[in-house]
């Protein structure tokens, strides 16, 4: 393997996935401060918050207010999910760059997280897509439990490839395949990825993984290898799933970093000020993050040598 | 990527590795337990203690007691990790199956942990070889700090490969290119893994990950893709690093094997066997331990439809 070259480019998505699930609200100031701070890491994109029902994602309550008043870095992307028309009409008054609309590829988990069936989302979607024709808001389509189920188990790469037909047929900017809660594996990543790539080599195509069971940066490596260049983090890890109390979170920001520049990637972004940025993150939620840079250094921190030398 | 084939051999070492810098001790008889509990998980080789000074590593003071207690499975072989000719008196009475002899690629680090100079350490391997030859017992050779010293910093994938010569040359059985400090990354993991099978393919190449910076089981897909077959890991992820405290340990056992079996590998390791098993580890050492499985489960493990579907 020779070390690798070309740009890879990640969206950060603490403000969003990272925060939504948090037991303690992080105050809208403090949100705007970590937005901002993210905006000078050098991420390309920033998932920002979402506009959802203030009743089914209260830590997200604020994502007007978010919107309007962070300081908006040229060059960045600030993203913000919605899973409907409705949500839409807020996040376009609010501003943002890009809609990322959700949806489930498992009609279990669409219906259980989204109130719909996948029918509805899927009109939705249709009219979300009228609605940004010729705006200057692109529209990615995030689709959920692409690799697994927690409920239904197993997902036939069919359906992720029908709907992803269908996301291409309405002319959206990109899509993102979601290992929601850590059920994907390198040789599914790696097949899943390259068939995506190679019947819309035009869509940009992410990969959003979860560490829930340890496997997100060789998942990374997988994606890598068929081609993939775009993908999603979290700050520390940041990311609960509610299926797996107490496990790790989103594929973590820093961590992958740092293995992406080790191989010889330009990601763009700063890894010293990132891990800075990371270690604000503890006091604010209240809880320990799995990242591994915030507790080991980079791989060129070195150590004093020991007085035991003989 | 195709579903993979083939049989991947994992040595267990969390009764070595794992429990060396643990601040509790653990009784002898929790230890011998513990061996004849991972015999029967399917593992082909467990290293099961050290003959060290027991001033050196108290925690496996223990050693000859361990070795003369546990219940030998046919099949598995029973490794003791060994510094020098007097610790090899000591493993072979207490009737090892394999010496594990451990030097430092790193001049720094192997007087700083061996306390002797690596050609010191290389004339100890010398006259173990002579020792060992016509014996029944096998010879390993762990060469640590193969992909970076935590003092030095790099180390030139050349001395590996001088090292790996030499080992060789005196007829040991394998080599373990050990990541001592977690600072093996995967384009450098598939160089030197690659080099080594190339030049050595009699030889039984073994890696030895640890997930001080997350990359662990990167790097197991990485040593995969260039043929090798040969890990360690350890329980639960048990193991410390000196130089990293509060880190990750060792490359978790069930972890690794999950991942390896999904990818259509066959461990011949009972994951659920195993997953139990590492759940009675933290009683043992006092603390939490970074396995991912013990806490969010195997793939396939389903969760209920929530009674919101609308």
């Amino acid at each position: 393997m020779s070390a690798r070259k070309g740009r890879i480019y990640i969206q950060e998505v603490a403000p969003r996935d990272g925060l939504q699930n948090e037991a303690a609200f992080v105050e809208t100031v403090d949100k705007i401060a970590l937005i901002n701070a993210l905006s000078e890491c050098g991420f390309t994109k920033i998932e920002s918050t979402s506009f959802t029902s203030p009743r089914a994602i209260p830590a997200l309550r604020d994502a007007d207010a978010v919107m309007h008043e962070i300081k908006r870095k040229p060059g960045v992307v600030y993203s913000a999910l919605v899973p409907n028309l409705r949500g839409v009409e807020r996040a376009l008054a609010a501003n943002v760059d890009e809609i990322n609309f959700v949806l489930s590829v498992s009609e279990t988990h669409n219906r259980s997280n989204l109130r719909m069936s996948r029918e509805q989302s899927l009109s939705e979607l249709e009219a979300i897509a009228s609605v940004l024709k010729g705006s200057e808001v692109s529209l990615n389509v995030s689709l959920s439990t692409a690799f697994g189920c927690p409920m239904e188990g197993d997902i036939d790469a069919s359906e992720v490839d029908r709907l992803v037909d269908q996301v291409a047929a309405l002319d959206a900017n990109g899509v993102t395949l979601c290992d929601t809660t850590g059920m994907a594996y390198p040789v599914q990543v790696a097949n899943i990825g390259a068939e995506v790539l190679r019947r819309y080599p035009e869509l940009t195509t992410t990969m959003h993984f979860h560490d829930t069971r340890g496997m997100a940066l060789a998942n990374v490596l997988a994606a890598l290898d068929v081609g993939i260049v775009h993908f999603d983090s979290s700050l520390g890890g940041l990311g609960g799933c509610p299926y797996a109390p107490g496990a790790s979170g989103n594929a973590c920001t820093e961590d992958l970093v740092h293995m992406l520049e080790l191989m010889g990637y330009d990601t763009g972004i700063d890894l010293e000020k990132t891990v800075d940025l990371s270690r604000t993150l503890e006091p604010l939620i209240g809880r320990e993050l799995p990242s591994y840079l915030v507790k080991a250094g980079p791989r060129w921190k070195l150590h004093p040598v020991p007085d035991n030398q003989y």
